[in-house]
């Protein structure tokens, strides 16, 4: 089987981590990635060996002054060398007008409008984009939402939900944003995620608020759910969570009080870049009262959803099931 | 009228707010208070004029090297001195018997174990501390929830009801507790707070779930309310909550963003040490879907529950009716 041919636009948090996740599949080339600046990102990703095309700012030669030996051609060449995009540059910024041009399908992220293409879930919806030429993955927020609750629904029926989300100020390496020292609620309610969550599952009932607070390290996500089919059984979710692809049950009792330890656990078990794209739900947590579930997540913002593109990639070119693909992907990145 | 005299035993967050609003208050007088260690605190409070009462544990003229010009004998003076006094103690070190040895009433916090006195928030039930000889009046977090959950109740009522605790990690002089970088879930559901609300509003159906975050400026709770009379009218929750005593609508509108913004408005309020007693709730985070009501407040663990030891002395000492109680109370700190 010849491989599908993967350019990554954009090369930061996430098109970084699915650049290597590319690497990893069998049925995948990455033909290369583009660079908008010559910056210690691209340095590594030079030194990995991973072909670098410059957007056309960047002034010629100038990749010497940074000890990146070749460039190859422009970001142009690289859409028009790939049977695919993933698209990871930031928010509102997704080159659609590039891929439509040039007839190239594209996988976009959760910080474009949800018109840039079929959103998506592998474990949710992977039919849905089945052959599309524009899928958009969603946020990371709302793919953590989608994995929890759509389980839920399957099993108990989710008539509402309420999420809290608590929100990390900012990823680890930025060093711009805030609140340094305070909370910060996002003061439009419901928050987009309640909405957003619907472009996955159309019949999903969720209010979403949301605080920012002053950490790097994951979201935290409270949850209410009122149950359809009442339960009494907490094992029963613990059960229903543990077999549930991507989500991983995290034990108190384990030492893990924190999304940091949860962090430090990812780093332990060898995790690339100390990542844990499983949403973590912590089984002392998880409360019924009357006819409601409630529980804690922890949403890895940095990598939740690159497992995702990686799919969304199989979907938009026919090359396997979902639950094939999801299998295929899991294995590769230790999931 | 006589005044009560009140001593205040425990010189630390909320001793030291107790003892000022007492002062303030026509119908009481603050006889003193305890000191077991000669910190900055007792330094302002000797400047004040305040009677210090040091524990038997400090040695004989060591006030002087301070700057402390004289001490009142001790700790159990004042008690003998009191009509009351108000235990502003760490949690679980109140010292009762030395107040039951001496039959004088006593007013504790919410870090002791409820069955140490009648539970109390002022607007929810002063009369079930009428002329009670101990008194706890509830934790910060505690007195938000009713404060506003018996509002809610009072109107619409209350099937049930989820509270998502984001806590500050420490206060601001507290140095010696985290996190400083990690989202830390409190790993028992349900967290003591919605039990404890029970304490004060036995029939509320209240889940609570709890995060502590970096920060130490004020607590905010994500409340999601199952109404059992719905209403789809957000101007009737806000007139609902305007017209409550000790809860204060903030807008974003505004420019009241974050809990910096609450606390840098108290200071520009001219609030002794930029205090917030009000449970601050944000009109914009106040949503309405299908039959729940959902909001944001944010609680300034400092100092909400300052009004509420008030209230309580002059609940046990059978001074007046908890309307003119709050009355008097909120007028002499400027709620």
């Amino acid at each position: 089987m010849s491989k599908i041919k993967v350019g990554v636009v954009g090369y930061g948090t996430i098109g970084k981590r699915v650049a290597d996740a590319i690497r990893l599949q069998d049925d995948m080339e990455l033909v290369g990635i583009t660079a908008n600046t010559y910056n210690y990102k691209i340095k590594a990703a030079n030194k990995k060996g991973i072909k670098i095309f410059p957007m056309r700012g960047l002034s010629d030669k100038d990749h010497l002054n940074h000890g990146i030996d070749s460039v190859h051609g422009h970001a142009e060449d690289l859409i028009e060398q790939s049977d695919i995009i993933v698209d990871c540059t930031p928010k509102k910024t997704g080159y659609k007008k590039w891929y439509e041009k040039r007839g190239v399908k594209a996988i976009f992220q959760g910080g474009e409008k949800a018109d840039m293409g079929t959103s998506f879930v592998s474990q949710c919806n992977y039919a849905d984009a089945w052959g599309a030429d524009y899928i958009r993955v969603v946020s990371c927020n709302t793919t953590g939402l989608c994995r929890t609750l759509k389980a839920v629904d399957s099993t108990y029926g989710v008539k509402q939900a309420h999420a809290t989300l608590i929100r990390r100020a900012a990823d680890p390496w930025d060093i711009y944003h805030g609140p340094v020292n305070a909370l910060v609620p996002h003061l439009v309610v419901p928050s987009h995620h309640g909405p957003d969550v619907k472009t996955i599952l159309p019949n999903m009932e969720l209010f979403t608020t949301s605080v920012s607070v002053p950490t790097t390290l994951m979201h935290i996500h409270s949850i209410s759910v009122d149950l359809e089919m009442p339960t009494v059984n907490i094992e029963g979710v613990v059960d229903l969570f543990r077999s549930t692809t991507r989500v991983r049950m995290v034990y108190n009792s384990d030492g893990i009080r924190s999304t940091a330890e949860i962090l430090e656990y990812a780093k332990d078990l060898g995790r690339e870049r100390g990542d844990m794209p499983e949403v973590c739900v912590w089984k002392e947590t998880i409360g019924l009262k009357n006819d409601k579930l409630f529980y804690l997540q922890a949403i890895h913002q940095e990598s939740d959803v690159v497992p995702e593109n990686i799919d969304a990639i199989r979907a938009a070119c026919k090359m396997c099931s979902g639950a094939e693909s999801i299998r295929k992907t899991n294995l590769s990145l230790g999931i």
